[in-house]
Protein backbone atom coordinates (compact mmCIF):
# COMPACT_ATOMS: atom_id res chain seq x y z
CA UNK A 1 0.00 0.00 0.00
CA UNK A 2 1.63 3.27 -1.15
CA UNK A 3 2.41 5.81 1.38
CA UNK A 4 -0.66 8.74 2.63
CA UNK A 5 0.85 11.71 0.83
CA UNK A 6 1.23 14.24 3.61
CA UNK A 7 -0.25 17.84 1.85
CA UNK A 8 1.73 20.71 2.98
CA UNK A 9 0.47 22.94 0.11
CA UNK A 10 -3.12 21.72 1.08
CA UNK A 11 -2.71 22.51 5.29
CA UNK A 12 -0.59 25.87 4.03
CA UNK A 13 -3.50 27.22 2.55
CA UNK A 14 -6.00 25.87 4.96
CA UNK A 15 -3.85 27.19 7.85
CA UNK A 16 -3.79 30.61 5.84
CA UNK A 17 -7.14 30.74 5.77
CA UNK A 18 -7.86 30.11 9.09
CA UNK A 19 -5.27 33.24 9.79
CA UNK A 20 -7.25 35.32 7.60
CA UNK A 21 -10.37 34.80 8.97
CA UNK A 22 -9.65 35.81 12.49
CA UNK A 23 -7.51 39.11 10.82
CA UNK A 24 -10.98 39.78 9.52
CA UNK A 25 -12.43 39.32 13.06
CA UNK A 26 -9.71 41.33 14.28
CA UNK A 27 -10.69 44.43 11.82
CA UNK A 28 -13.74 43.96 12.18
CA UNK A 29 -13.86 44.82 16.06
CA UNK A 30 -11.63 47.76 15.30
CA UNK A 31 -7.93 46.48 15.83
CA UNK A 32 -5.44 47.54 12.71
CA UNK A 33 -3.96 44.48 10.57
CA UNK A 34 -0.86 42.66 11.39
CA UNK A 35 2.08 44.38 9.84
CA UNK A 36 5.44 42.39 8.70
CA UNK A 37 8.13 44.08 7.35
CA UNK A 38 11.08 42.44 5.28
CA UNK A 39 14.55 43.28 4.63
CA UNK A 40 16.29 42.41 1.60
CA UNK A 41 19.78 43.21 0.48
CA UNK A 42 20.88 42.36 -3.20
CA UNK A 43 19.38 40.42 -6.11
CA UNK A 44 20.00 36.59 -4.80
CA UNK A 45 17.02 34.58 -7.09
CA UNK A 46 16.44 32.44 -4.15
CA UNK A 47 16.12 35.17 -1.67
CA UNK A 48 14.49 36.98 -3.98
CA UNK A 49 11.61 34.26 -4.71
CA UNK A 50 11.19 33.50 -0.72
CA UNK A 51 10.82 37.42 -0.18
CA UNK A 52 8.37 37.27 -2.88
CA UNK A 53 6.48 34.42 -1.39
CA UNK A 54 5.98 35.82 1.87
CA UNK A 55 4.65 38.72 0.68
CA UNK A 56 2.21 36.84 -1.09
CA UNK A 57 1.56 34.85 2.10
CA UNK A 58 1.02 38.28 3.69
CA UNK A 59 -1.84 39.21 1.41
CA UNK A 60 -3.22 35.59 1.36
CA UNK A 61 -3.45 36.50 5.09
CA UNK A 62 -4.89 40.27 5.17
CA UNK A 63 -1.83 41.27 6.61
CA UNK A 64 -0.20 44.71 5.23
CA UNK A 65 3.44 44.39 4.71
CA UNK A 66 6.81 46.36 3.84
CA UNK A 67 9.82 45.73 1.87
CA UNK A 68 12.72 46.98 2.50
CA UNK A 69 15.56 46.97 0.14
CA UNK A 70 18.68 47.72 -0.37
CA UNK A 71 21.85 47.09 -2.68
CA UNK A 72 24.87 44.40 -1.96
CA UNK A 73 26.98 47.60 -0.96
CA UNK A 74 24.56 49.12 2.05
CA UNK A 75 26.93 49.02 5.35
CA UNK A 76 26.35 47.18 8.66
CA UNK A 77 26.13 50.30 10.59
CA UNK A 78 23.17 51.21 7.84
CA UNK A 79 21.52 47.70 8.39
CA UNK A 80 21.34 47.89 12.35
CA UNK A 81 20.01 51.31 11.92
CA UNK A 82 17.30 50.38 10.10
CA UNK A 83 16.47 47.84 12.50
CA UNK A 84 16.44 49.57 15.25
CA UNK A 85 13.92 52.17 13.75
CA UNK A 86 11.69 48.91 12.75
CA UNK A 87 12.13 47.53 16.43
CA UNK A 88 10.63 51.53 17.36
CA UNK A 89 8.11 51.57 15.09
CA UNK A 90 4.98 51.01 16.52
CA UNK A 91 3.02 50.13 13.56
CA UNK A 92 4.97 47.24 12.70
CA UNK A 93 4.40 43.97 14.58
CA UNK A 94 7.58 42.10 13.70
CA UNK A 95 10.08 41.94 10.81
CA UNK A 96 12.78 39.69 9.49
CA UNK A 97 16.20 40.53 7.68
CA UNK A 98 16.29 37.72 4.78
CA UNK A 99 19.37 35.77 5.14
CA UNK A 100 22.12 34.94 3.64
CA UNK A 101 23.94 38.70 3.63
CA UNK A 102 26.59 40.33 1.78
CA UNK A 103 29.90 38.88 4.03
CA UNK A 104 31.50 42.15 4.94
CA UNK A 105 27.71 42.17 7.12
CA UNK A 106 27.77 40.54 10.41
CA UNK A 107 24.85 38.29 10.05
CA UNK A 108 24.79 37.23 14.10
CA UNK A 109 25.18 41.05 14.62
CA UNK A 110 22.22 41.58 12.69
CA UNK A 111 20.35 39.15 14.22
CA UNK A 112 20.88 40.14 17.59
CA UNK A 113 19.76 43.61 17.00
CA UNK A 114 16.28 42.30 16.22
CA UNK A 115 13.94 43.06 19.08
CA UNK A 116 13.41 40.01 20.66
CA UNK A 117 9.47 40.66 20.74
CA UNK A 118 9.03 41.68 17.25
CA UNK A 119 11.72 38.57 15.73
CA UNK A 120 9.25 36.11 14.00
CA UNK A 121 11.80 34.42 12.51
CA UNK A 122 12.82 33.00 16.34
CA UNK A 123 16.92 33.34 15.10
CA UNK A 124 17.60 35.88 17.89
CA UNK A 125 19.73 33.66 20.96
CA UNK A 126 16.88 34.57 23.47
CA UNK A 127 13.94 33.34 21.56
CA UNK A 128 16.24 30.24 20.95
CA UNK A 129 16.89 30.01 24.55
CA UNK A 130 13.12 30.36 25.56
CA UNK A 131 11.90 27.75 23.29
CA UNK A 132 15.02 25.15 24.51
CA UNK A 133 13.93 25.79 28.69
CA UNK A 134 10.20 25.20 27.49
CA UNK A 135 9.08 29.24 27.72
CA UNK A 136 6.40 30.82 24.96
CA UNK A 137 9.27 31.59 22.26
CA UNK A 138 8.97 32.36 18.74
CA UNK A 139 10.07 29.50 16.93
CA UNK A 140 11.82 29.16 13.86
CA UNK A 141 9.29 28.55 10.75
CA UNK A 142 10.66 25.24 9.49
CA UNK A 143 10.83 23.09 12.62
CA UNK A 144 7.48 24.74 13.82
CA UNK A 145 5.88 23.64 10.43
CA UNK A 146 6.95 20.37 10.85
CA UNK A 147 5.35 19.99 14.02
CA UNK A 148 2.05 21.53 13.02
CA UNK A 149 2.35 19.04 10.06
CA UNK A 150 1.96 16.30 12.16
CA UNK A 151 -0.07 17.22 14.36
CA UNK A 152 -2.70 18.50 11.81
CA UNK A 153 -2.59 14.97 10.58
CA UNK A 154 -2.76 13.55 13.62
CA UNK A 155 0.42 11.33 13.71
CA UNK A 156 1.11 10.08 16.67
CA UNK A 157 4.43 11.34 18.55
CA UNK A 158 4.21 10.35 22.50
CA UNK A 159 6.98 8.27 23.37
CA UNK A 160 7.61 6.96 19.34
CA UNK A 161 11.28 7.52 18.19
CA UNK A 162 12.10 9.57 16.07
CA UNK A 163 15.34 10.35 14.10
CA UNK A 164 16.27 13.69 13.13
CA UNK A 165 19.06 14.29 10.57
CA UNK A 166 21.25 16.93 10.44
CA UNK A 167 21.91 19.26 13.21
CA UNK A 168 21.89 22.75 11.60
CA UNK A 169 20.92 26.03 13.88
CA UNK A 170 17.50 26.35 12.32
CA UNK A 171 16.18 22.95 11.39
CA UNK A 172 17.98 19.72 13.12
CA UNK A 173 18.46 21.59 16.75
CA UNK A 174 15.50 23.28 17.56
CA UNK A 175 13.75 19.87 15.87
CA UNK A 176 15.45 17.73 18.03
CA UNK A 177 14.16 20.01 21.28
CA UNK A 178 10.60 20.22 19.50
CA UNK A 179 10.45 16.66 18.70
CA UNK A 180 12.11 16.14 22.18
CA UNK A 181 9.54 18.31 24.91
CA UNK A 182 6.62 17.16 26.89
CA UNK A 183 4.88 20.60 25.83
CA UNK A 184 6.35 19.58 22.23
CA UNK A 185 5.91 15.84 20.63
CA UNK A 186 7.13 14.03 24.03
CA UNK A 187 9.42 11.66 21.46
CA UNK A 188 12.41 10.20 21.67
CA UNK A 189 14.86 11.29 19.91
CA UNK A 190 18.07 10.22 18.05
CA UNK A 191 20.19 13.55 15.86
CA UNK A 192 22.40 11.77 13.77
CA UNK A 193 24.73 13.93 11.35
CA UNK A 194 27.75 13.54 8.82
CA UNK A 195 29.67 11.93 11.92
CA UNK A 196 27.33 9.39 12.47
CA UNK A 197 28.46 5.53 12.03
CA UNK A 198 25.72 2.74 10.79
CA UNK A 199 23.22 5.39 9.94
CA UNK A 200 21.51 3.26 7.97
CA UNK A 201 21.11 1.33 11.34
CA UNK A 202 19.93 4.59 13.01
CA UNK A 203 17.31 5.60 10.77
CA UNK A 204 15.66 1.88 10.44
CA UNK A 205 14.82 2.75 14.40
CA UNK A 206 12.49 5.66 13.66
CA UNK A 207 8.88 5.71 13.92
CA UNK A 208 8.75 9.65 12.38
CA UNK A 209 12.19 10.51 10.37
CA UNK A 210 12.86 14.13 9.70
CA UNK A 211 15.63 14.28 7.27
CA UNK A 212 16.97 17.92 6.99
CA UNK A 213 20.64 16.99 5.60
CA UNK A 214 20.68 19.10 2.11
CA UNK A 215 21.82 15.62 0.23
CA UNK A 216 19.73 14.70 -2.96
CA UNK A 217 17.84 11.31 -2.54
CA UNK A 218 20.19 10.03 0.64
CA UNK A 219 17.42 8.22 2.65
CA UNK A 220 16.55 5.19 0.56
CA UNK A 221 14.15 2.73 0.98
CA UNK A 222 16.30 0.47 2.96
CA UNK A 223 17.15 3.17 5.47
CA UNK A 224 13.10 3.77 6.36
CA UNK A 225 11.00 1.13 8.63
CA UNK A 226 8.22 0.05 6.97
CA UNK A 227 4.99 2.33 8.75
CA UNK A 228 7.80 5.16 9.20
CA UNK A 229 6.18 9.09 8.69
CA UNK A 230 8.81 10.44 6.31
CA UNK A 231 9.10 14.12 6.74
CA UNK A 232 11.85 15.51 3.32
CA UNK A 233 12.87 18.78 4.72
CA UNK A 234 15.72 19.20 1.61
CA UNK A 235 15.02 21.41 -1.31
CA UNK A 236 18.42 21.56 -3.14
CA UNK A 237 18.44 22.37 -6.45
CA UNK A 238 19.65 20.55 -9.20
CA UNK A 239 20.56 21.60 -12.75
CA UNK A 240 17.77 20.12 -15.07
CA UNK A 241 17.53 21.27 -18.57
CA UNK A 242 13.75 19.78 -18.97
CA UNK A 243 12.62 22.65 -16.85
CA UNK A 244 12.41 26.17 -18.02
CA UNK A 245 14.16 27.89 -14.72
CA UNK A 246 17.27 25.19 -15.10
CA UNK A 247 16.98 23.50 -12.15
CA UNK A 248 14.07 21.44 -10.30
CA UNK A 249 13.88 20.97 -6.44
CA UNK A 250 15.06 17.69 -5.13
CA UNK A 251 14.19 16.57 -1.32
CA UNK A 252 16.99 14.32 0.67
CA UNK A 253 14.21 11.70 0.63
CA UNK A 254 13.78 9.12 -2.46
CA UNK A 255 10.36 9.46 -2.78
CA UNK A 256 9.70 7.00 -5.14
CA UNK A 257 10.89 3.83 -3.62
CA UNK A 258 10.33 5.46 0.33
CA UNK A 259 7.19 6.00 -0.78
CA UNK A 260 6.19 2.25 -1.32
CA UNK A 261 7.46 1.55 2.78
CA UNK A 262 6.97 4.45 4.88
CA UNK A 263 2.98 5.02 6.32
CA UNK A 264 3.03 8.89 5.09
CA UNK A 265 5.14 11.01 3.59
CA UNK A 266 5.78 14.58 2.81
CA UNK A 267 6.69 15.75 -1.01
CA UNK A 268 9.14 18.05 -2.26
CA UNK A 269 7.56 20.46 -3.36
CA UNK A 270 4.73 21.18 -1.83
CA UNK A 271 5.41 19.34 1.86
CA UNK A 272 7.60 21.45 4.35
CA UNK A 273 8.45 23.98 1.95
CA UNK A 274 4.48 26.13 2.43
CA UNK A 275 4.35 25.08 5.75
CA UNK A 276 7.57 27.58 6.25
CA UNK A 277 6.04 30.59 5.23
CA UNK A 278 3.02 29.58 6.73
CA UNK A 279 4.47 29.87 10.19
CA UNK A 280 5.72 32.82 9.27
CA UNK A 281 2.41 34.19 9.41
CA UNK A 282 1.34 32.48 12.36
CA UNK A 283 3.96 34.03 14.21
CA UNK A 284 3.57 37.34 12.80
CA UNK A 285 -0.38 36.97 14.04
CA UNK A 286 1.32 36.16 17.23
CA UNK A 287 3.32 38.93 17.66
CA UNK A 288 0.25 41.37 16.32
CA UNK A 289 -1.55 39.55 19.35
CA UNK A 290 1.46 39.91 22.03
CA UNK A 291 0.53 36.34 22.77
CA UNK A 292 4.40 35.32 23.07
CA UNK A 293 6.20 38.50 24.95
CA UNK A 294 3.23 40.28 26.89
CA UNK A 295 4.16 43.89 26.60
CA UNK B 1 38.45 -6.79 34.18
CA UNK B 2 36.63 -3.84 36.49
CA UNK B 3 35.60 -0.50 34.90
CA UNK B 4 38.41 2.29 35.11
CA UNK B 5 37.09 4.83 38.00
CA UNK B 6 36.34 8.11 36.58
CA UNK B 7 37.72 10.46 39.58
CA UNK B 8 35.50 13.09 39.63
CA UNK B 9 37.05 14.39 43.03
CA UNK B 10 40.81 14.59 42.28
CA UNK B 11 40.20 16.16 38.34
CA UNK B 12 38.13 18.49 40.33
CA UNK B 13 41.02 19.30 42.66
CA UNK B 14 43.19 19.61 39.86
CA UNK B 15 41.45 21.98 37.53
CA UNK B 16 40.67 23.99 40.69
CA UNK B 17 44.86 24.34 41.21
CA UNK B 18 45.41 25.42 37.90
CA UNK B 19 42.71 28.32 38.36
CA UNK B 20 44.12 29.20 41.68
CA UNK B 21 47.66 29.13 39.64
CA UNK B 22 46.18 31.34 37.12
CA UNK B 23 44.53 33.90 39.72
CA UNK B 24 47.84 34.04 41.26
CA UNK B 25 49.08 34.78 37.74
CA UNK B 26 46.55 37.39 37.53
CA UNK B 27 47.37 39.01 40.82
CA UNK B 28 50.43 39.53 40.22
CA UNK B 29 50.16 41.43 37.77
CA UNK B 30 47.84 43.83 39.00
CA UNK B 31 44.50 42.23 38.41
CA UNK B 32 42.74 41.59 41.15
CA UNK B 33 40.93 37.99 41.96
CA UNK B 34 37.81 37.08 40.63
CA UNK B 35 34.78 37.66 42.60
CA UNK B 36 31.68 35.56 42.82
CA UNK B 37 28.79 35.99 45.04
CA UNK B 38 25.67 33.94 45.93
CA UNK B 39 22.35 34.78 47.12
CA UNK B 40 20.88 32.37 49.16
CA UNK B 41 17.50 32.90 50.57
CA UNK B 42 16.34 30.92 53.54
CA UNK B 43 17.62 27.61 55.46
CA UNK B 44 17.17 24.35 53.14
CA UNK B 45 19.58 22.08 54.36
CA UNK B 46 20.90 21.15 50.69
CA UNK B 47 20.94 24.55 49.81
CA UNK B 48 23.28 24.94 52.55
CA UNK B 49 25.60 22.95 52.26
CA UNK B 50 25.75 23.53 48.45
CA UNK B 51 26.32 27.20 48.73
CA UNK B 52 28.87 26.39 51.76
CA UNK B 53 31.27 24.28 49.07
CA UNK B 54 30.65 27.10 46.68
CA UNK B 55 32.46 29.35 49.02
CA UNK B 56 35.00 27.21 49.79
CA UNK B 57 35.89 26.20 46.37
CA UNK B 58 35.81 29.83 45.72
CA UNK B 59 38.64 29.75 48.72
CA UNK B 60 40.65 26.94 47.21
CA UNK B 61 40.54 28.67 43.64
CA UNK B 62 41.42 31.91 45.61
CA UNK B 63 38.16 33.98 44.13
CA UNK B 64 37.11 36.65 46.51
CA UNK B 65 33.52 35.61 47.63
CA UNK B 66 30.16 37.37 49.13
CA UNK B 67 27.79 35.28 51.04
CA UNK B 68 24.36 36.92 50.54
CA UNK B 69 21.57 35.83 52.48
CA UNK B 70 17.53 36.26 53.10
CA UNK B 71 15.39 35.02 55.16
CA UNK B 72 12.54 32.68 53.48
CA UNK B 73 9.96 35.82 53.67
CA UNK B 74 12.18 38.19 51.32
CA UNK B 75 9.87 39.57 48.73
CA UNK B 76 10.95 38.96 44.86
CA UNK B 77 11.09 42.96 44.62
CA UNK B 78 13.85 42.87 47.57
CA UNK B 79 15.20 40.69 45.60
CA UNK B 80 15.28 41.71 41.66
CA UNK B 81 16.48 45.30 43.25
CA UNK B 82 19.70 43.12 44.74
CA UNK B 83 20.36 41.64 41.96
CA UNK B 84 20.05 44.68 39.70
CA UNK B 85 22.83 45.96 41.88
CA UNK B 86 25.23 43.15 41.34
CA UNK B 87 24.51 43.69 38.06
CA UNK B 88 25.90 46.88 38.16
CA UNK B 89 28.82 46.27 40.85
CA UNK B 90 32.30 46.18 38.85
CA UNK B 91 33.38 44.38 41.67
CA UNK B 92 31.73 41.37 41.09
CA UNK B 93 32.28 39.33 38.40
CA UNK B 94 29.62 36.56 38.72
CA UNK B 95 26.71 35.81 40.40
CA UNK B 96 23.84 33.34 41.60
CA UNK B 97 20.76 32.74 42.95
CA UNK B 98 20.70 29.60 44.56
CA UNK B 99 17.60 27.27 43.53
CA UNK B 100 15.08 26.77 44.46
CA UNK B 101 13.31 29.94 45.93
CA UNK B 102 10.33 29.84 47.94
CA UNK B 103 7.34 29.41 46.33
CA UNK B 104 6.41 33.60 46.50
CA UNK B 105 8.81 34.03 44.44
CA UNK B 106 8.74 33.82 40.25
CA UNK B 107 12.39 31.82 39.62
CA UNK B 108 12.11 32.48 36.37
CA UNK B 109 11.87 36.37 36.61
CA UNK B 110 14.79 35.98 39.23
CA UNK B 111 16.81 34.30 36.65
CA UNK B 112 16.12 36.39 33.73
CA UNK B 113 17.05 39.88 35.90
CA UNK B 114 20.68 38.71 36.36
CA UNK B 115 22.80 40.08 33.63
CA UNK B 116 24.02 37.48 31.55
CA UNK B 117 27.30 38.72 31.46
CA UNK B 118 27.37 37.90 35.47
CA UNK B 119 25.32 34.45 34.50
CA UNK B 120 27.82 31.85 35.64
CA UNK B 121 25.26 28.99 35.95
CA UNK B 122 24.18 29.63 32.33
CA UNK B 123 20.49 30.03 33.58
CA UNK B 124 19.50 33.27 31.92
CA UNK B 125 17.67 32.15 28.28
CA UNK B 126 20.02 34.65 26.44
CA UNK B 127 23.14 31.63 27.81
CA UNK B 128 20.77 29.00 26.72
CA UNK B 129 20.05 30.15 23.42
CA UNK B 130 23.62 31.32 22.64
CA UNK B 131 25.30 27.57 23.72
CA UNK B 132 22.53 26.18 21.57
CA UNK B 133 23.76 27.67 18.30
CA UNK B 134 27.12 27.18 19.00
CA UNK B 135 28.25 31.10 20.33
CA UNK B 136 30.06 31.57 23.37
CA UNK B 137 28.26 31.48 26.32
CA UNK B 138 27.97 30.37 29.94
CA UNK B 139 27.35 26.69 30.01
CA UNK B 140 25.35 25.46 32.96
CA UNK B 141 28.22 23.49 35.31
CA UNK B 142 26.70 20.19 34.99
CA UNK B 143 26.88 19.42 31.55
CA UNK B 144 30.08 21.16 31.16
CA UNK B 145 31.41 19.13 34.21
CA UNK B 146 30.67 15.91 31.88
CA UNK B 147 31.44 17.06 29.27
CA UNK B 148 35.26 19.05 30.64
CA UNK B 149 35.43 14.68 32.48
CA UNK B 150 35.13 13.29 29.18
CA UNK B 151 37.54 15.21 27.88
CA UNK B 152 40.41 15.24 30.56
CA UNK B 153 39.93 11.43 30.80
CA UNK B 154 40.73 11.14 26.67
CA UNK B 155 37.49 9.19 26.34
CA UNK B 156 36.75 9.43 22.68
CA UNK B 157 33.26 11.17 21.47
CA UNK B 158 33.54 11.97 17.91
CA UNK B 159 31.00 9.69 16.25
CA UNK B 160 30.55 7.62 18.94
CA UNK B 161 26.40 6.83 20.00
CA UNK B 162 25.40 8.58 23.53
CA UNK B 163 22.38 8.26 25.45
CA UNK B 164 21.09 10.64 27.79
CA UNK B 165 18.74 9.59 30.14
CA UNK B 166 16.37 12.79 31.14
CA UNK B 167 15.67 15.98 30.11
CA UNK B 168 15.19 18.47 32.44
CA UNK B 169 16.69 22.16 31.74
CA UNK B 170 19.43 22.41 33.64
CA UNK B 171 21.24 18.42 32.64
CA UNK B 172 19.59 16.10 30.33
CA UNK B 173 18.43 19.11 27.38
CA UNK B 174 21.58 21.10 27.39
CA UNK B 175 23.83 17.76 27.84
CA UNK B 176 22.11 16.49 24.56
CA UNK B 177 22.92 19.85 22.84
CA UNK B 178 26.72 19.94 24.28
CA UNK B 179 27.16 16.06 23.01
CA UNK B 180 25.60 16.66 19.64
CA UNK B 181 27.62 19.51 18.11
CA UNK B 182 30.83 19.90 16.07
CA UNK B 183 32.48 22.41 18.63
CA UNK B 184 31.27 19.81 21.06
CA UNK B 185 31.29 16.31 21.61
CA UNK B 186 30.66 15.25 17.76
CA UNK B 187 28.60 12.42 19.11
CA UNK B 188 25.36 10.81 17.36
CA UNK B 189 22.85 11.39 20.44
CA UNK B 190 19.91 9.92 21.78
CA UNK B 191 17.70 10.99 24.91
CA UNK B 192 15.44 9.26 26.66
CA UNK B 193 12.98 9.87 29.18
CA UNK B 194 9.75 9.14 30.71
CA UNK B 195 7.95 8.34 27.87
CA UNK B 196 10.26 6.22 25.95
CA UNK B 197 9.70 2.90 24.84
CA UNK B 198 12.20 0.40 25.05
CA UNK B 199 14.66 2.36 27.21
CA UNK B 200 16.98 -0.12 28.07
CA UNK B 201 17.62 -1.22 24.42
CA UNK B 202 18.05 2.27 23.98
CA UNK B 203 20.77 2.44 26.71
CA UNK B 204 22.31 -0.63 25.21
CA UNK B 205 23.48 1.06 22.15
CA UNK B 206 25.23 3.40 23.73
CA UNK B 207 29.04 3.95 23.75
CA UNK B 208 28.61 6.88 26.12
CA UNK B 209 25.71 6.77 28.84
CA UNK B 210 24.80 9.76 30.73
CA UNK B 211 21.85 9.01 33.43
CA UNK B 212 20.26 12.03 34.68
CA UNK B 213 16.77 10.71 35.91
CA UNK B 214 17.07 11.23 39.55
CA UNK B 215 16.15 7.35 40.20
CA UNK B 216 18.54 5.63 42.45
CA UNK B 217 20.12 2.30 40.88
CA UNK B 218 17.86 2.68 37.44
CA UNK B 219 20.58 1.77 34.97
CA UNK B 220 20.80 -2.08 35.66
CA UNK B 221 24.21 -4.07 34.33
CA UNK B 222 21.93 -5.33 31.43
CA UNK B 223 20.94 -2.26 30.09
CA UNK B 224 24.88 -1.21 29.50
CA UNK B 225 26.91 -2.42 26.20
CA UNK B 226 29.74 -4.28 27.43
CA UNK B 227 32.59 -1.47 27.32
CA UNK B 228 30.61 1.30 27.72
CA UNK B 229 31.32 4.66 29.37
CA UNK B 230 29.02 5.38 32.14
CA UNK B 231 28.38 8.83 33.59
CA UNK B 232 26.02 8.71 36.77
CA UNK B 233 24.35 12.56 37.23
CA UNK B 234 21.90 11.04 40.01
CA UNK B 235 22.23 12.29 43.14
CA UNK B 236 19.22 11.18 45.14
CA UNK B 237 19.27 11.32 49.29
CA UNK B 238 18.22 8.09 50.52
CA UNK B 239 17.40 7.49 54.14
CA UNK B 240 20.06 5.66 55.59
CA UNK B 241 20.12 4.57 59.44
CA UNK B 242 23.51 3.81 59.23
CA UNK B 243 24.81 7.49 58.35
CA UNK B 244 24.88 10.37 61.03
CA UNK B 245 23.12 12.55 58.62
CA UNK B 246 20.22 9.84 58.27
CA UNK B 247 20.73 9.84 54.50
CA UNK B 248 23.76 8.68 51.53
CA UNK B 249 23.74 9.91 48.43
CA UNK B 250 22.54 7.57 45.57
CA UNK B 251 23.12 7.67 41.74
CA UNK B 252 21.10 6.51 38.94
CA UNK B 253 23.18 3.40 38.42
CA UNK B 254 23.62 0.34 40.12
CA UNK B 255 27.50 1.41 40.38
CA UNK B 256 28.53 -2.77 41.63
CA UNK B 257 27.07 -4.50 38.79
CA UNK B 258 27.42 -2.13 36.05
CA UNK B 259 31.32 -1.55 37.24
CA UNK B 260 31.62 -5.00 36.00
CA UNK B 261 30.42 -4.55 32.28
CA UNK B 262 31.46 -0.21 31.56
CA UNK B 263 35.07 0.11 30.35
CA UNK B 264 35.14 2.97 32.61
CA UNK B 265 32.50 4.85 35.57
CA UNK B 266 31.55 7.60 37.94
CA UNK B 267 31.00 7.13 41.16
CA UNK B 268 28.18 9.20 43.50
CA UNK B 269 29.52 10.53 45.42
CA UNK B 270 32.93 12.05 43.97
CA UNK B 271 31.95 11.69 40.25
CA UNK B 272 29.96 14.28 38.19
CA UNK B 273 29.01 16.54 41.40
CA UNK B 274 32.70 17.49 42.39
CA UNK B 275 32.93 18.56 38.91
CA UNK B 276 29.67 20.82 38.73
CA UNK B 277 31.23 22.92 41.55
CA UNK B 278 34.69 23.61 39.84
CA UNK B 279 33.00 24.70 36.55
CA UNK B 280 31.51 27.05 38.53
CA UNK B 281 34.49 28.37 39.61
CA UNK B 282 35.77 27.98 35.63
CA UNK B 283 33.00 29.92 34.68
CA UNK B 284 33.59 33.08 37.07
CA UNK B 285 37.19 32.96 36.06
CA UNK B 286 35.89 33.05 32.48
CA UNK B 287 33.72 35.94 33.60
CA UNK B 288 36.24 37.93 35.31
CA UNK B 289 38.91 37.56 32.16
CA UNK B 290 35.45 38.83 29.77
CA UNK B 291 36.22 35.57 27.87
CA UNK B 292 32.52 35.07 26.89
CA UNK B 293 31.41 38.42 26.43
CA UNK B 294 33.78 41.45 25.45
CA UNK B 295 32.54 44.58 26.81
Amino acid sequence: MPATLIDGKALASQIKAEIAQEVNQLTSEGYRAPHLAAILVGHDGGSETYVRNKVLACEACGFDSTLIRYEDDVTEAELLQRIHQLNQDDSIDGFIVQLPLPRHINEQRVIEAVDPRKDVDGFHPINVGRMAIGLPAFISATPLGILTLLRRYNIATKGKKCVVMGRSNIVGKPMVQLMLQKEGADSTVTCVHSRTQNIAEECRSADILIAALGQPGFVTADMVKPGAVVIDVGTTRVPDASRKNGYRLSGDVDFEAVSEVASAITPVPGGVGPMTICMLMQNTLAAAKKEIYKD
